[in-house]
């Protein structure tokens, strides 16, 4: 039992920190999303393909959440938007003092949005709010259209469904409408989205949706 | 600090706990195997074709464990295989008072290979000994050839790399030398099997491995 009180202390120093980063945020008028899915996913891929269309027109940073190595902070950099590196040395997860930490290294009076590439894992991160204005969870066809009821957490709390690869279709074993009801049969207000990082389709109307903002 | 405590009982617990498991398999001579990977990188698949190669010569059961569902366990159910389902309700990895409860619903006296599949995940899994012989690790190639340098602890504590959906290898950006290089980097001594569950590529070479148990 003592583990148990323990974890829940922990989850609400988490979300009374998670609550001050919200509200800087808003303060700052920052559209915040926090990137959640298992590892290869295509979580970094997406950013770069987002950077190549709306990096004309608004300011966005990244906060990059690594178990080891800073790989996607350097594939990140290279498009000049500005990236700050966590590694959890092990962690499974972010937590909120590790983005309010990060933040406190950008400058965010001009930003407009601010991506949080959390660790690849589509269990822990969950239940760990940062102070986003929502969870993003990307899902690649690779990975099979059951996920959704196998890792239903992740799931109920996202806002946005990516799903990512969708070029692959043809070589795997993935039904596209059955992965979307799986989908919404656990979270029924989860807006989709059809992707694919290597083609660049969806990655329009992935943008258009970020444009507005809508929380 | 508290946190930390607690969290090194759990695991000297575990560690105990593990131990009368690996204790009470050798006393059988049971080959006992601890499946781990991302969601979706195919341990059901391989276990799927495993067991058509060699389920008239050996006796395999399996321990399936799993956030959500017992999808995993149907699966496996079809083929005769002798299955116990864990369902972790959320947690993120299996744990060896798990999978003693588990074991103890299964008759161990003719069995020759248990394979425990793990949660699907990169980080967790790797830290929690079940009491098994050796841990497989699985990769996809879908999941690019990074993820060595990027979840490491789970490519040091296993033993057996299975790089899994070579098929695929034309339509993704994943480099199988750098991939291999890159795991051997974490872990020399890694074993390593390439294989696909869509051709049958490798998949005898890694039964006639079983065949040999070799720890």
């Amino acid at each position: 039992m003592s583990v148990i009180t323990i974890e829940r202390k922990v989850l609400e120093k988490n979300e009374q920190i998670a609550a001050r980063n919200r509200q800087i945020f808003q303060e700052h008028g920052i559209f915040v999303l926090n990137l959640v899915s298992s590892p290869g996913a295509g979580k970094t891929s997406i950013l770069e393909k987002t950077f190549q269309e709306l990096r004309d027109e608004l300011n966005i940073a990244v906060v990059e959440g690594d178990v080891q190595t800073d790989l996607d902070a350097q594939r990140v950099a290279r498009y000049g938007v500005p990236v700050i590196q966590i590694v959890t040395s092990g962690g499974c997860h972010l937590e909120a003092t590790l983005v309010q930490d990060a933040v406190g290294n950008l400058d965010l009076k001009e930003l407009d949005i601010l991506f949080i590439e959390n660790v690849g894992n589509l269990v822990c991160p969950a239940n760990y709010d940062l102070g986003e204005a929502l969870k993003v969870v990307v899902l690649s066809t690779t990975e099979g259209d059951d996920k959704p009821l196998k890792y239903p957490a992740m799931f109920l709390n996202s806002s946005v469904l990516l799903i990512n690869k969708t070029d692959l279709i043809p070589y795997v074993n993935c039904d596209l409408n059955r992965l979307r009801n799986n989908a919404l049969q656990i979270n029924p207000s989860l807006r989709i989205f059809e992707i694919s990082c290597f083609t660049g389709a969806g990655i329009p109307e992935w943008c258009n949706w970020l444009r507005k903002k809508e929380v």
